[in-house]
């Protein structure tokens, strides 16, 4: 039977239709089915992203009546797509390693359904199960990935454990589910992790595009060089946004906010380009903590960037369909 | 007898001369009269822009001298202009009907005794009426609008009813008040509204600047475009500004934030701009919520939106009057 | 067809099931029908109690299951009764006049089919439907008034409007729903209203009981008397909870908050009588607004008070039917 | 020429008119006079009380219309005494000495000249010029003091300074100005003083009503006692009120919180048996921070303490004339 | 090696000395250990109380010069006893089953080598450790319960987890370490746990009194009762503070937050006379959660629960010293 | 004896040693000396700046073990060069003039032994002794100025003072430690000061970068140019760092927050070039006020400033003995 969700009423994502991950019939027909992890065990510092799913799925001030019309883009993520929320897994907090290994059960179960994955955490612990579980089905090392964050994660151990919030992008690598050398990180800022894990990292043929790069050569041509890397030998792309790697200006509500990130209208158009340039096989949205988001801005970004990627997504296959193509100078109101 | 502010004390913007603006008398050599509109009966969600013009008015750490000189302008918008503030219109906010009325009258009394109305919301809702009374007396379709705004508010209509602070730009259009194809909106972006309406705009011919074409374009050449279209066979522009057109990191006290939008240098550069530029026939500021709004930056902002417009159009007079032109990369201390 | 809410996801008080007011076929066993009222329109000051009845039903940190055995009462509100949470009835903040008309068709409906109203609001201007609503079904003076509330709510004309937060008590005892002397005030203190107003209270024979009296009396004592007049030719109460009838330390998300209030504690204690004690035929919680609360307290407490009422009623009708009579001495783990 | 207020738009306390200390002539039949004391530079820790005097005069959701009829004395503090406001005293908290010795002056002049001093602070140093400037015009050791706190305020030298907010009642003492056996503190708790200090409080015969002593005596048995010390051999009292006497959950927004304080309901019950029953001869509220006030509730409590006071005196007034006493068993509509 | 505090900057509680737990010699002669328990992998809502001991330690307003002279008691706990801070036990939020292993064994080894363990929590979690390592030392059996909270936390099994914050009292009562029937709770309120819960703690013979029961007979008499029973045939006692039993009024950074609970001045008072009149072998402070918690008053709330317990501690060694007895009544300056 | 820190905790910023500024063998090897100035009595609005040292030294969410390797630079600014903190200052902010005088003293200290001040506001006032002291050292006029702000600070007298917030500039160059044509500002904006101060600025012939002329021309240019003016007959420069030279959506925690500002990415990179291009003599960040700092996002800003500038200064002196250079479009992972 469906969980539903584990804090608060038992809510969608905009109102998007229910499912049960472990019930496949649920959603037979399901290009994307949403996955909630109130998960934040594994934070280092500030807690809260528990309550991220909760409030990734609430917070716009429009009816939540499952369905949002892209301006931009003038497709409908959520009508377009055929979109199911699944609610919450279960994940205890308090029990890092039993959290882990339930949730890529449910990222597994959903891919090989047959429907893309969209994961709201949640702490970024989640990532290593959620593109785990991809990879589980589409192959170790053939999704690569594409990830936003202020912070590389590539840690080893931290207060003895393995699991936690810095170390996913480690135990991916390590167990073979992504390559180090498909392995894309955006928005890397600030004083972690020391040169060892640098070096480890390096030693990897990771790709991390540290802020100063970034702001020297341009976001837009930082990007087009990593999606060539990203789709070299790979299926697809699994995109992992961190909304730390968002200046705290435009993001406060987070547990390890790093000064000096992208602004928000920067990352939105990045999701965007990946949404519509790359086969998405996978994402989560992670580290968005309620208890210091005043007035719910990082709430209502890190619901954009999700709307954002279903949008591109959607558009991207209707201009497939229809051998037609996005212009981002287009009038508004000239387009369709 | 004048009617004061409808919430909290009787204060005025930072500290200018009182008027009434039902007796001409007090407001006879008047360039600009201040309107409160203490309205939020309109919203659509979150409410609070009722106190946005006590907020408005008294959100400066300077004293309250009625004097600001604009270093960037050097010129003091308050003092080389002559200003008054009428104190708020009665508006009820259970009562939308008879607020837009009672508003209208306030604002085409003002102009039409030879002031500039600029009118401090309250929601969005104002528009309609803040723009219509400006029609009254210069004739209707003969001022365009500027819109500074994430959202295109031409909805039919909401909550069963044809007035609220997503209709007030349909209601213009569709009264006459102002043209169609002499509407520009700027910073629209987000998931609203839906098709049906933009093709309504479209049919309207309206021109929307989406955040997507002003990040491929730039804000400085579409702004020069919309300017051009303004000012064809129009006497001069009303200009809306609601303050969510900027991004949630640098307003986050309103009503319905929308993440991707301007930063709050280039909204104060844009109405710089207007202000220099254009014939500025009326104007307001909406949707500032002071009870989002931590340590008031959004109200901060708010405040330096009326001043920014102040400034630039007494810059303008002066100009005018002296032959002589502003330079924006001039050395502040090299200037007069 | 079931509205639903007017803000946010569609939830039901603490999981509780749905139905639709419209349709009585989906409510025909209730005791009781939650209806949200989401309007503040009528405020005089602060705004926000439109999102009252979203946060009075979700505030709970204990799963949202539908049920909620009370320690004190040994009784389930939610499950011993048969309670059904109808969503919101549709309330445009900006037109008071159709939104206190919708109302009290609402709540007459779900009186007229046997179910006893819960109103969730919403400021205060909504008693007047509620409790009319309730007295057009069982006849108009057969309700008597119970109201907590540090403000009379007397008043006759605010900003021009005969409806309004001030006003709802004058409406319903002008009106003949509710007898001027069986109408029942517990809290009041302040400066409002002036003594013109309390020379009409006075005149109509209202019981008013200032907190002045009640520190000096007890509120024990003075409930007690309180409930002596209102059954008196009455056949049950109104229990109207105004939160600000706390002291702001313990509910600081309202409107007009008047320090030297109840504590919480009397608050629950009070209401748990009212329920235990007296036939309820009707009920609101009104003035909570969200973006005032810190922490979320005052939502907490007003979802507690709809519990605590509920589960006194479950309560009483065990006892009624068993004979047996709840102790407030006993200790917990001796009761059943 | 007056000053106006030192930071924000120059308010008067709820609308009251204005008058300018320095020109007896603008407050001949004053009853009262308010001062604001904006200063915080006395301060051990928390900052903010400069903003004090701001919003004691405006935190209040009612018409600021210079009227306030109080519902349980039935008398009205702001039209039945004739009360102005002067302004601030212009202080700046960088300058200690400066400031102190300024405000004294006016509070001296403001005496002199026959109304009574009503100072808004501001933190607790303020006591010092403020009961001094009393004194100087009644006479040393002529007026008594009571002293609502949680701190004793008795400090010789912090920050190596004679002057700040922790030691007022020394210097008052020491100065002659207050006689030690008139000093009359009501509410201390906590950790400070260290016993060095409280040696030479009780050398002077200060009386000093601990929490734990009010808690087991009661309140109102601990205030008659006092009542009797404070008029034996003295023309009247001067009442100061830190805020911070109450507890942090019913003030939260001051600079030095103490757990464990008197309710709001105490405090106002206290204040108004001193205006009630005590000749007042001036009186400061002070330690209210609003930075650290969220929902600005400490700022209602500070506003209603000094309405209480002045809402007493006039009805002490009256009764005196009158020949009448007023009874606070009375029910509310019974009342005159 | 010390190893110091898992967030933030390295302090000790109003800075007493530093000890290491692992190393007995370095704190020999203390009566007192204070470690820092940084865990909220136990919650089942609202995290944060991972940061109650930096916020418990820090948040006074006094220097931090490790002495706390109290008034009331004229004791001063810092000093009078020989009190150490070890800094925190490491405790991954991700792994509550080793955390609970970690802490024990710290707990213990500070009681086995003579010191009174005082636990700043984290969530309720640790509440298992803490009075299982007590035990371990002095017998099973042999230390009776008092614990004050708004909820029982006798749970069974949470989100599939034997540990967590709802069930730390079921675990001691299971092992042994605490008789039931010397297992007493004082604030029980609300709507958990479920009747078959409270079945079980029937059948353990707990006595739990719940607000009900405290508000008829007053909270001193069922003290007094309770202190009765828990020195029945037992060594002494554990205090385990909630500081959700307080109303969130006056303790609102929580996560669980109850309306109806007692006043931070009732919470003292009962802290300080366990102090006074019982054997205290052990003690945690618990729940506190920062992020929630506007001005910290809860934070102060919980330094100032420490202090109480401590002060009192000292002063009852000294009164046994001596043969004096500590009164209540007395006046604060004839005290000594 | 060293002083420690005048608020909270004695805690050094991130964990380095401590050193005591009067002692100076305590810091012989230092290359850095940090100094806490918690003085916020010449602020002429917003206090909570006193509290900036505390908050600027902790607010990191990384261990606190005095070492940040820096991602950019591949350099460690704490371990690289040798960092001492002195703690703070003891600053009275009732009493300016004594705090200018103590604090220069201090300054003066640990330049003339051989180390860089570094110096912790502290509101602006602080920079007159910084950079006084510096000069006292290095000689008049020896030392240029870099001065991030909105405002120039260059007023004359306020509130009877020359001491405060907005005049430290006009005492440095007034007396001569800092020549007028070697003071660089950057980030200047809105509306104060006056065209008078205006003029004594241009006829000190001080080079101001307006936002204006910053927005036209773009930063690099502005700052290439200023570092060619504060090089030219200089020893090196104090760079001066006001946190409102962000836009308040970047640093809304902060006592005159101005819209339009720099980003914090902005702010960041110039700090990083001044380190790595120019010689440093003495360096403050003022003006992080935490009371209005939600979520403490500016201090987060503050720390990365300072770890910015040592960063910065770490790699300019490896790379001026390795004879290499830092190049910022190199990707991350091939640095070194």
């Amino acid at each position: 039977m469906r969980y539903g969700t584990q804090f608060g009423p038992d809510i969608t994502f905009l109102g998007v239709d229910r499912c049960d991950w472990q019930d496949p019939a649920s959603y037979l027909d399901a290009d994307v089915v949403l996955l909630g992890a109130p998960f934040d065990g594994g934070t280092s510092h500030r807690a809260g992203a528990r309550f991220g799913p909760q409030y990734i799925r609430q917070t716009c001030y429009l009816p939540h009546d499952g369905s949002r019309p892209s301006l931009a883009l003038r497709a409908d993520g959520l009508r377009d797509l055929r979109v199911y929320d699944a609610g919450d897994v279960e994940l205890f907090s308090g029990d890092a390693a039993r959290s882990v290994r339930d949730l890529q059960a449910a990222v597994y179960t959903v891919t090989s359904n047959g429907a893309m994955p969209l994961v709201l955490g949640g702490d970024h612990t989640i990532t290593w199960p959620d593109a785990a579980g991809v990879a589980q089905h589409v192959g170790q090392g053939r999704v690569s990935m594409i990830h936003f964050d202020a912070h590389a994660d590539t840690g080893n151990v931290e207060f003895g454990s393995l699991i936690g919030h810095g170390q996913p992008m480690r135990r991916l690598i390590e167990s073979g589910a992504v390559r180090g050398d498909r392995f894309l990180q955006v928005g890397l800022r600030g004083y972690w992790p020391e040169p060892e894990t640098l070096d480890w990292m390096a030693g990897q043929r990771m790709r991390s595009y540290e802020m100063t790069e970034i702001g020297e050569r341009g976001l837009k041509e930082c990007l087009t060089e990593a999606f060539g890397i990203a789709m070299d030998d790979c299926d697809g792309v699994f995109l992992s946004v961190d909304i730390d790697v968002c200046d705290p200006g435009h993001a406060p509500g987070t547990g390890t906010p790093e000064p000096g990130g992208l602004s928000a209208r920067q990352l939105l158009d990045a999701v965007r380009r990946i949404g519509y340039e790359l086969p998405v096989l996978g994402m989560d949205v992670v580290e968005v903590s309620p208890p210091y988001d005043h007035a719910e801005i990082t709430s209502f970004l890190a619901n954009r960037v999700v709307l954002e990627a279903l949008s591109a997504i959607a558009r991207r296959r209707r201009d497939e369909r229809d051998g037609t193509r996005w212009d981002p100078r287009q009038p508004l109101l000239d387009g369709r």
